[in-house]
Order: C-alpha cells, then structure tokens, then sequence
C-alpha cells in the first residue's frame, strides 16, 4: 500500500472535473483575449531558475543530478523557461507575443496548512510592448476571468501599485540601482514587520531621518485615487526634475486607467501603493488581487499577481524585451469559489444508458451505441449482464438523462424505447430511426404521458 | 542563454496547437465511452514503480532524494498510481470503474532519434468487470478514436492476443506459474531473435524437443481466425482437461469478437498470438496496434497497446480486482497523423481584430471588445498606435475572420465598420447595435458589395 507524497494530490473523478471546470474557464477567457497556448518542460536546468532568482532559490526546489549528471530542477514557475522560449525566437516572433499557459508548478515548501508541494498555475504573459495598453490588456485578463466565475467587485480587489512610481520617490530621496531595491524591500515588508523592527531595518539607509520617511510612504501607500496620488508625488518631490518624472509617469497611469475603465473592469480595481511584490525582478505597474470577508477587508489571501518585467529576458542572456504578465493557482481559487458559492453543480453522466436483456440484446445496444458514440453522445451500458431491475437502478445512480431499452420484444420488433429519466416520459421507435430522433430527444425530452 | 534539457520539448502555439488537437480527441472519444477523467501526482515514491517493475526500472527513471529524505521519481507510467488510487478505495468506488487520463510520463531514455524523455500518454482502464465485455470496450474505444482521426482499416491493424490461451497451451506442455512465464518472455522475442539464439534460450526447457516446440509455437502465431485458433488449439492440447480449457477459453474469444463486431470496429482487427506484450503483469486478452505502410504491412511502430492486468492491484498490497486498460502516445500518433495527411489544418486566429484611429476611437474599440468577450468571442486589438495601413495589414496576417473598424467617422456617429476580411464585403452599423447583430455576421459572413 503507498501513499501520496506529503504535499501532491490524487485526484479522484470527482476533484479532476473541478479542476478540470477551473482550468477550462481559464482557457476560455485566455482565448477570448486573443492569447495563445505554449508549454514548456517539467524538467529544467537548475540554473535557469537561479539565474533568475538567486541561489537561495534552490532550498526551495525539487533538484537533482539526472543519469547524465546534470543538475536539474522540477520548475517552480513557468517565467523563466518562458523568456527562454521568446529570447530565443524573438526575432521571428510576431509582436506582441501573447501567450498562456496552465500548468504543473512544484516547491519544496515546508509542510503547513494548506501549502501544496504541487499546485496548478493559470499564466498569462505579452512581450515586446512596454506601454500601458499591454499592462492593462494582462489586468482586465485577470479581472475578467475572476469575474466570469462569479466573483462580484465586494468578493475581491485587485490592488494596483507601481514600481516605477516608488523608483521616482526613492530617487528623490537619493537611491538609485541596488539601494532602491534594498529599501523597497522594506516597504514590501512593512504590513508585516513591527514598528520596532521596521526603524531597526531602515535606520542603515535613513538614520535620524526615518521617521521622516515613514510619513512619506504613508501618504503614498494611503492614497487611493489618481488625484492624490499625484499631489502626494508632487508635494514629496524635491526637484523639478524629479517632479516631472512623476507628472510623466502619472499621464501613464491616467492611459491605464482609461482603458481598464473602458474594457469595464474598473469597480475591482483599488489604487494601493502598499503592494510591491517582493521579487526583484519587477520594473513598472505591480498588482495583486485579493479576497475580501463579508466586511469587505481583504483576507490577505491572494488570488493571483503580476506585473511588468522588463529586465528578466535580457538578464537570463537575450536580447532586451518588454514585459508584463500575471499568474492565477488553482488552490486558492478552488477554496475561494466554494466559500463564495461559485462552483455550479458539475454534471458528468452519460446522455445514454443502455438497458439489456440479455446476450441477443446486447448485440443490438452495442450497435446502436456505437452509431450514438460517432455522432458525439456519451452512452454507457452494463458490462455484466444483471437483472433489468438492477439495471434502472444504476441508470438512475449514473445520472443519465436517458435510457434505451432493450427487451426481447424491442429487439422481436427491432424497435427501442426511450425512457427520460427525469420525467418517465416514454418514446418507442424502430431501431433504425433513432439517430434521427436523438437531437431532438435530447434538446426536447421526453414528457410524462398522461394517464 | 539556456537550452532544453534532451529529450524534452518546448511547445511554441503552433506546436501546442496540434498537440491539444490530439488531446481533445482522446477526451472526447474518452467521454463518448463513458470513461471518467482522474490524474495522479507528477512525483511518486520510487518504491510504487520498483514493486510492480522490479528494481531493473530504476535505471531507466528520473529519481532522486527529495529534501525530506525520500526516494522518490518522476512517473514513468500511470498505472501503478492508479492501482493505487483504485485499490484504497475499491470499496466506495462504483463498479465498473471506467477512467481515463491524459498525461505527461518520463523515462530517462538513452539517447536515440525519436525517443524522447518526456512524452504524452492517453490511458483508459476500467477495474471491476472480469468477464470480455470491459476488453471489448477498452479495443473498441482504442479503434474508435484512431478511426475518428481519420485512420483506415489499410493504416492500421490492432493485433489481438491471449496470455491465456498461451498459458492453457503451456500447461499442456507442463509449464505453469514463473516457469510459464519465463517461457512466454522468449516467445515474445522470437520475432526479434535470429533462429540459433532462439534454440539456445529455448533448450533448457525443452531439450530435443525445441523443435517440436517452434513448430507448435508457429501453428498458433500463424492462425488469423477464431475456428483455425480453435482445431489449433485441439489438436495441440495433449489431454482432454486441457482441450476443455481452450474450448472455454475460446468462447470469451467469440463473446469478445461478436462486441467488436457490434460496435462497428472489427474490420481494424487482427488475430495475432505473435503478440505477447513483454510485461510480465499481463494476464489475459493483450493488443497492440500497428502502423501499416502502403503496403498493407506492419511498420513496427505501436500507436497503442494494452491488455488485461488482473492481479497489479493486488500486487501492490490492496484487495484483488480485475483490470483492463490501453495506452496511447502522443509522439508516434503525431508523426503518424502528419504522415498519413490526417491533421487538419488548424485555425487559431481571433473572431476580430479592432482597427483604432487614435486615443479616442480606442476607448469605443476597447468597449465593444469587453462586450464581444463576454458573448464569448476572441478579440484583439493593437497595444500601440500604429496607422491604418498597418493595422489592416496585421488583421490581415492574424487570419482573423473581421476586421472592426473605429475611424474619427464611425466615432462622431457611434457607429462601427465591421469588414469580412474573407469576401471584402463591409457593414456598417450603430455601436450599440452591434451585440444583436453579431452572431448573424459571424455565422453568414458579410457578402461583397455589388459595384
């Protein structure tokens, strides 16, 4: 007897079409936005993540030294093997590339509640379009499909914030490059440090001066319309230059925003500078969509992110190319759709069950089986020859629509019979009849005769 | 810059494209026959593979130690996994168990053309049912989706055999259990083997008698219907116990043939008791389908194979159930659909492409295109202002069926030029008429203007 791996899942029928309902929403709005299907190997060269992420990714990771001693890793996201893919054909590659994919992501995380070790991953990504119009392309995707699965503007948020934004602030306050990141590492951390601890991380870069600082990114990480935004900007700003930057990149926003408004998407967005998103590799607008309580407070759990990357398909040796993209799992999302209600009861039964009477019967259901099957039916018939009695009792346990009867007398008369299965309604028809019938058998049902 | 690790793929779209072309028929022929879909973990413990394969496998998998100090691998198949998925619940489960998968398995192959590391396998198993009826649905489904992509009786043959039958006549020979097998494991060479290594496998268990033996062997490989199989059989059978055996045996065979025949598939079949399927967990009826070239003969090349494992669950420590099953690669499939001329040429443009005059026409444009997503349709537009010319030219590239046109015109008159970009033809209406409208021009097309 084995079990699972702590972390993976088995999934039985049941899970693998919820799932499999996720996954199909996901590729549906994908397609509606005119964003095409890749995929890329479980299986990778070890580097290619620490490149990208640094060696202290590696505790993180399902790696290994294959037979042919290379060291290799199970991906723990799709981004790198995806720049690798548009790096390498960036020239022949029509632009803008808009790709998704869904798949299989795996981290050795340590065991805690509800952290999976294999989890499915939604991404969505376009190249080679640094201005807003991609950036908002990628959050009305998100926003899009989170709202077809029924989520309301009260059920989540999508926090919008921008790196580019806090670059032009911090560089106000004289850091640049490496320095810049450093601090916005703090601020990514500030909804979850200590007062204490916080003045104890930014005394190094700030020393008397933090408090100071503290109240600057206050009114940034407080505002929540572009107006203030802008006024915060302007009133933080030393220099001209710098205030023209800001001005600059706010006319950017204000394009973004215009056309979230327009693609209808704009009730779940909130402006929230609070949101930087801990991985160094993001360049411009961020964002990260949120589930909120009954109150309407964020449960902290996010539901997807993204935003723009405009360094990392040059930084793992191609050439330069402009970038924006998100991801979406499948666990929180699955979680959250059933606290909220959104999974739709999920059918999955034949439209046909065959009832035999026996061996010269069973010729005949097989027959017609096949015929139903090649026109695109899904039909189902015992295995085991058993009792009709039986038979009526797992047609109904199977939840078909339908069942097709066949007796000795059908077959005497070569005729078959009907039954729907919701109403009792009967039709009796020569065999030869029903592919003709069937389309509207099934549109129509049968209904109950009157007594 | 970073490579693919060998043997494996990256699927740029239009490769990702044919491929879940063949995924979509394997679920729909799949879900036609009632099979279920269910999936299993990526990574397993080594120990599932090595119990049903033995410790030989090992070198021919992805393994490794995971962090937590456990030996674990890559799957190289489902079935173990889903032996296992069976047995821990065969007591909830409803019999039959009819379920499919489609998934990626992993081996590390030495290096060859064609042989990948990483490929994809469609699997159908049903557990529960004994009797020939489950083998007929599993070779009937197997045919079904051949046939359904447009394979020939001339393209393809699916060879049938019987473990069974091949172990009532080693019996007779005196050869049971492990003996029996070892046997049937050089029977299942000798179309491989040249004569004289035969002979040498062959004499520690049969002596002066190999001959005898190859003879006897030959009458059965060579039989192509069920009476030759059964005076075969009769006269090899040394008593009458044994000929009883075969007579019994070989009325399942008719039981089996006369389903095939019912469901409309017989014509792909062939007898053929050369096939034996080195896998020692095989048990009963087992097949595999060929490739045939113009010729009418086999090109040694395996579309699926299958075959009845009635004792793997039990092997893997769960209560006994019957079990029958197939797999089908997707890498041999795909060649073999390129080179037969079966893949259709497959679409994957949007439904429209917006064409944008400027700023103000793109917010209409952006409107219209949130309003046609969520009726469904694929939509695209320019993520940067390019003029007219261009774009007209970019819709034309994209293979989208309609261009939608926002000019400073159509917008002082909220009106929308939708233009088939097949016939040339144009239509001109107001925008907010454009929902009701839409279906009819995508299902009529829009004819040419008489000039």
């Amino acid at each position: 007897m084995f079990e699972v791996l702590p972390g993976f899942r088995d999934f039985y029928p049941e899970n693998c079409t919820r799932r499999n309902f996720i996954f199909q929403r996901w590729k549906d709005w994908a397609k509606r936005f005119d964003f095409l299907e890749y995929d890329i190997p479980t299986l990778e060269p070890l580097e290619l993540f620490t490149q990208k992420s640094g060696e202290e990714i590696v505790g993180q990771l399902f790696h290994f030294e294959d037979q042919g001693g290379r060291a290799v890793a199970l991906r723990p996201e799709l981004t790198p093997s995806l720049a690798r893919m548009v790096g390498s054909r960036i020239n022949s590659l029509q632009r803008p590339v808009k790709w998704f994919n869904i798949a299989e992501n795996f981290r050795y995380e340590r065991k805690q509640k509800g952290r999976l070790r294999s989890h499915y991953q939604f991404n969505g990504d376009i190249f080679g379009e640094p201005g807003p119009q991609a950036d908002a392309e990628i959050i009305a995707l998100v926003i899009s499909v989170l709202s077809g699965f029924g989520f309301k503007p009260t059920d989540l948020k999508l926090r919008l914030s921008d790196r580019t934004l806090w670059s032009i602030f911090l560089q106000g306050l004289g850091f640049e490059g490496d320095r810049a990141l450093e601090v916005l590492a703090v601020i990514d951390k500030m909804e979850r440090l200590s007062k204490e601890d916080l003045v104890t991380q930014l005394t190094p870069f700030f020393n008397d001066a933090v408090d100071d600082f503290l109240s600057s990114v206050e009114l940034l990480r407080s505002q929540r319309d572009i107006e203030g935004l802008q006024s915060a900007m302007e009133r933080l700003a030393p220099t001209a230059e710098i205030k023209q930057l800001a001005v600059d990149r706010l006319t950017q926003w204000r394009d973004l925003l215009a056309s979230l408004e327009a693609l209808g998407v704009s009730e779940y967005l909130q402006i929230d500078l609070g949101i930087v998103r801990g991985l160094a590799y993001y360049t411009g607008f961020v964002f990260e969509v949120f589930l909120l309580d009954e109150d309407g407070h964020s449960t902290g759990r996010a539901l997807a992110g993204g935003g723009r990357y405009d360094h990392l398909v040059a930084l793992l040796g191609y050439p330069a190319v402009p970038a924006v993209g998100f991801g979406m799992g499948d666990v929180v999302l699955g979680d959250a759709l059933a606290e909220k209600g959104l999974m739709p009861p999920l059918v999955n039964a034949p439209d046909f069950q065959c009832i035999i009477g026996g061996p010269e019967e069973r010729q005949l259901a097989l027959e017609d089986a096949a015929i139903l099957r090649s026109m695109g039916y899904r039909v189902s018939y015992p295995l085991k020859q058993v009792g009709f009695g039986k038979q009526f009792k797992q047609a109904g346990q199977s939840g078909a629509a339908f069942a097709l009867i066949y007796g000795s007398e059908e077959r005497e008369q070569d005729r078959v019979k009907i039954r729907d299965l919701r109403s009792g309604g009967e039709l009796d028809l020569p065999r030869p009849h029903l592919p003709q019938h069937i389309s509207g058998v099934i549109s129509e049902g049968i209904p109950e005769k009157d007594q």
